[in-house]
């Protein structure tokens, strides 16, 4: 192990792991090593030099502990499907890989909360809930676990409505690095609202794993709307398909998505996903609520879609036909990445205000085709927040040269 | 000077504070000093060893400096209109009156938000964005000022639709001790959501003025509804009450208010502000939205309050009657210390799960009645959230101590 001087030091440690949970639950072998070095990015496999997997928090508090004696990085590890590097052990150090703490904890049906361990997915939770007539909407496309959705601040499709991590985590568990236990919001809390005391809980969503392992995360829940409709609309131009999600939001119409895909993201996406959507600029929309209003909500935005030059809503009603539509938005990185066998796709994170959105994409497309880089481009636009997916061949340097010029410009 | 040690030093330090923002603006007159020691709590009057009252962010820094130089405690002060005693000095020092910081900047309309200085109350802000189609709906009662708000983390009656400050402050220009000015989400940053570096901005958003002193707040607006109307609903049992709000709730009704008022609470506003409401449990209810989806919002409370024997709804359609209602919400404060003239009231701040709310309401009022206290009951129940308004004789020590027990036995 890199980080070690010693060989007597490596066996101490070694034997410390292995007494705390188990021969099992500790693990050098290459091939456990190698997968718990990367996530879906292209970011370079970073391999730690050993994974352990606790199973409680009293393991993971021991196991943290013997790693801050001596000194050596920990890098939380929940399923893997992040988009930017987090699990990557750039310095070596201990993986804490945290799947089998899979507990749902707590389910409180009357106060709309419940409690997961760090091996619960978003997915798992809401087959769990099925039958409560709750869920939970936060949604970045991957079946990430909830607690690692709480440390990178996880956000998604359906944001504008339901908000991200950061307004839905009610409370955490965290071990911090010495292994000491502590709970943002207090031991065994759930307030909705609190003002007393600092906000810890919001210091730890998207702290990405630097200020300690989130152990347990007390999640907000909400109702599954009586009825769910979504929509397919075409633009003739960016700032057509900009343009109305700002007026569909300023009118006050409570979408639950609204997501942009620029000609290149929708012809992937036709390709990808076997879809035959018209090549260009569009709109993914959904609308949750009852009847009733599902109908006003509807009527209202293609009254703005049309005055903007949208063609009439293409409508997905049934649960299959909308998953197939959202299956295809989610996979957008897949779809990105198909369009030229052999690269990997790279994805930049870009929020503006809304208003400046539209002439921010032009000017990235222009960008693009400029610099002979493939990069179609998403974007939960409800919050002015879009993605261009960079597909890049890993083995031309002059390309990923170009890249690095390209999104040093795109954040500046 | 309490804190300074020398009369050297206090002249020192005075003459700083003179040259950085001149003789008008640095007081060290008992009645400014008084008026700066207070809020509208029932907490002892902490006057301040003097009161500055610097116009800009950089006079702001400069006098943090020198109290960072000359270790003196900085009290920052914004309207005075908090419940909790938190602009006293107990320690002495300087407090820092913000009134003369007064701009409203950087209104963006298409993005829905807007940046204040601390001089700006809610009410002030509201009135500039009349004309604009947009409100900031976050509504403690007081016309607070928005920069207090924030560092409090002020709720209110809206917050079941809108949030708290947590979600509506989106960028903070806070001047550290030492007079370092940072920005929270980056200097001129208004993102919709992040998850790039650690979320500043909760951090700040009621942390009281213990970490800095906040000279600018970005916020995010809301479109005005098209419509609102209050009713007010009368119940024969807390139970009653509260069975009918998380029912509500449950529902996917999107209320914009309610709140909860106990059988003494009504009485009071009844007196106060002369009303005639049923002397039972009350629940005071908004809606906001279009007109049908108001009518669809009113017709699924309705029913659910009459399942719970609530009575007929009292309806507050035009914005008069709403907005006498509202006061008398509003004025539940002063209502409650006109039950005792010559009392000051003294609010506790109890927020627990919805589920458990009835019964621990039940419980308080019992223990009141026990402890021989006036102590009406008011709470935005959507949230679990309630306070207590204790009317105490501050000259009767044994009412003090009986008060003192049951604010600890709460608390538990």
């Amino acid at each position: 192990m890199c980080v070690f001087v010693q060989k007597a030091a490596v066996d101490r440690v070694l034997s410390a792991f292995r007494s705390i949970c188990g021969e099992d639950c500790v693990s050098l072998g290459e091939a456990v090593r190698e997968q718990h070095g990367k996530d879906e990015s292209v970011h370079k496999c970073r391999p730690p030099d050993v994974v352990v997997f606790p199973r409680c928090v009293e393991e993971v508090s021991s196991l943290a502990k013997v790693c801050h004696d001596h000194n050596l990085p920990i890098i939380p590890f929940g399923t893997g499907t992040g988009l930017e590097g987090g699990v990557g052990a750039v310095k070596g150090g201990v993986c804490f890989s945290l799947r089998n703490m899979e507990q749902i904890l707590d389910l409180h049906q009357e106060d709309f909360d419940v409690t997961v361990e760090p091996g619960v997915t978003r997915k798992t939770l809401n087959a769990y809930l099925r039958d409560t007539g709750l869920w939970f909407p936060v949604d970045p496309g991957a079946d990430a676990s909830l607690c690692g959705m709480a440390a990178t601040s996880a956000s998604g499709t359906n944001a504008v409505r339901y908000g991200t991590m950061r307004e839905n985590v009610m409370n955490l568990e965290v071990v911090l690095s010495n292994g000491t236990v502590i709970h943002t919001a207090g031991k065994g809390r759930r307030p909705r609202k609190t003002s007393a005391g600092y906000n810890l809980t919001n210091l730890f969503v998207g702290s990405e794993g630097t200020l300690g392992i989130i152990t347990k995360t007390t999640l907000r829940l909400y109702g599954i709307p009586e009825s769910m409709v979504s929509a397919v609309c075409s633009f003739p131009s960016v700032q057509a398909a900009v343009d109305s999600t700002v007026q569909i939001l300023q009118a006050g119409v409570p979408v639950a998505r609204i997501e942009f895909l620029d000609d290149v993201m929708i012809d992937a996406c036709n390709k990808f996903s076997s879809l035959s959507y018209p090549v260009t600029p569009t709109l993914f929309l959904e609308f949750h609520g009852s009847e009733r209003s599902l109908e006003e909500q509807v009527a209202t935005a293609e009254e703005i879609t049309q005055s903007n030059e949208g063609s009439d809503f293409q409508w997905a009603q049934d649960a299959e036909t909308r998953n197939r539509l959202w299956k295809a938005r989610h996979d957008a990185w897949y779809a990105a990445q198909a369009l030229r066998p052999g690269c990997k796709a790279y994805s930049t994170d870009v929020c503006v205000p809304l208003s400046r959105l539209p002439q921010i994409i032009v000017e990235t497309k222009k960008d693009l085709l400029e610099s002979r880089l493939t990069g179609p481009i998403a974007g939960h636009v409800g919050d002015g927040n879009f993605h261009c997916l960079m597909v890049v061949d890993p083995n031309d340097p002059d390309e990923l040269h170009r890249v690095h010029l390209f999104t040093e410009r795109l954040a500046r």
